[in-house]
């Protein structure tokens, strides 16, 4: 297990680059511009999205300084260039603005999975161009243009997973960006990322959309009474798997081998709480629902989450400590 | 499949009973307190706990009339009993107070599964008293006499399991307990009641613990990783699974034939969602995710959750319809 190390941020000049084109302007790219915009973080924002309809509607929400009618005109000039699309779209999009990309540029992108969407950059990546693949754990269940807002990344941690040939100043003036941005950053490599968000992200999500499909599925409880009564737990599972399906169905071809690994795991464990329920092991059942609480008291304590009732669902604040 | 039927709660008369008896002063029982005294719904409110911390708590807090030191003290005179105890503890209470209760009062509970408890209430159930077993599907991950609050049951679903012979003015003066309380009240048989909470709240719960337990449980990634990166979507099943063990092993160990059968259908349906990654066909993959989107905008449309994006954690309202 190689533990990550915190990157020291350059020295706060603003702004930190002086032109940043995003590829995509969906839920990440559009909070990044509204983001930077609002820490004065980069001179100049370029946009592009492959769909028309999407400039169209980036240029009304006015994010960007310039929406563009191609990737080449986007990234022309930028010091750095960030892919905000869908991983399964990386390497196409790469393909198209190499020859565009200016020397000394960095190029950073904010994909779910890192090494084979590493993979798919390198052979394309001109000489002189710094790549700092980077990863914010923020988000929502929606997305689109009108999705993003400047605070999406605000306590949230950005995984940065450069390669030793990278030089240091150039990681550094990333982690500016992001830090500017309110995130924590930090550093590790490929393959540590991609497992620990196998456990923590890919999983969990490939759970939730199971749980849901399954109940979809029952023709003895109805669409409308799983609906009814979801909030006693499921409603919780229906969020997560209401997230962007291009996006999820690339991160589970992308990170295949960790997936596979944790699932395996997972399927594991379960069979051990099916046989503990099938022979009504009592004892162990407390026992192993008592230790997990110890986790939530953690995410709690390390700032994760809120410990207002139903996520803060009904208005209340968290009880007294 | 067995439709659940609305019940006609009875005309608006207050207070709908005279002395309410709660045995069981934890999250359900003292939420109940709350809400029967907001809205004026019963004369007079007489709890018991077993542990005298827990008397002693209700004592300072306030909610009950009287807090009595023996369930047979808090029973006496009570024309509406409600069990508020975990299901494992309904027998033994049950005998406990039977010589106690009142000809022509109503006996009713908040547990979770319906047909394992009522076999256990029935053969203690003296002539003449009404056994409506009840279900109020609200909640939170936080428990005890501290964690009640007079709005937990508005919005949400109460479902009673009543037998044929319990007279229609009795079920319906409890539905309009439940009512004034601000709860939907529906009907449905125990054993349809416990297989559609298998599918909406044990087994989800289930899946929640069993996620948690394997995140603990893994060595190459470490504890503080985990909670660390758990916005990504893991941080929403350590909700669930911070949920008290007592009464989900009681759960599990009276509603396993339908927690089996559905933890069985999701076992089966991770397997095709395993082998869809494992062939890498994203095609499925995005079939799949597209069509679990569809319930949570039914969840939304019947009011059951928050549109706000992660569930109003961020402080943000929803999109704009």
């Amino acid at each position: 297990m190689s533990a990550p190390s915190a990157i020291a941020p350059a020295a706060a000049q603003r702004p930190v680059y002086a032109r940043m084109a995003l590829l995509g302007l969906g839920l990440i790219g559009s909070s990044m511009a509204w983001a930077a915009r609002r820490g004065g973080l980069v001179g100049e924002i370029a946009g592009h999205a492959r769909s028309a309809a999407t400039r169209e509607r980036a240029r009304e929400l006015g994010f960007c300084d310039r929406v563009c009618d191609s990737p080449a005109e986007a990234v022309a000039g930028a010091d750095l260039v960030v892919l905000c699309v869908p991983v399964g779209a990386i390497e196409a999009v790469m393909a198209e603005i190499a020859p565009h990309l200016a020397p000394g540029a960095t190029l950073s992108d904010v994909g779910s999975v890192k090494a084979e969407l590493i993979a798919a950059v390198r052979p394309h990546l001109p000489e002189g161009v710094h790549f700092v693949p980077g990863h914010p754990l923020a988000g929502t269940e929606h997305s689109g243009p009108d999705a993003g807002f400047a605070e999406l990344f605000e306590k949230r941690f950005c995984i940065l997973t450069p390669g030793d040939e990278v030089p240091e100043d150039a990681i550094a003036r990333l982690a500016a960006l992001w830090e500017g941005m309110g995130s924590h950053v930090e550093r590790m490599t490929p393959e540590h990322h991609d497992l620990v968000l196998a456990v923590t992200s890919h999983v969990p999500h490939a759970i939730a959309y199971t749980m849901v499909g399954v109940a979809d599925d029952l023709a003895r409880v109805s669409d409308s009474e799983v609906i009814r009564y979801s909030a006693a737990g499921f409603r919780d599972f229906t969020r997560i798997a209401a997230s962007d399906p291009t996006m999820w169905r690339d991160v589970f071809l992308n990170n295949r081998e960790a997936v596979l690994d944790i699932l395996g795991r997972f399927s594991e464990e379960l069979m051990m709480v099916r046989r503990a329920i099938r022979t009504g092991d009592g004892d162990w059942l407390h026992a192993y629902f008592t230790r997990t609480r110890a986790i939530r008291r953690g995410i709690l304590e390390a700032g994760q989450d809120t410990d207002a009732p139903d996520f803060g669902r009904l208005g209340r604040p968290g009880p007294k400590r």
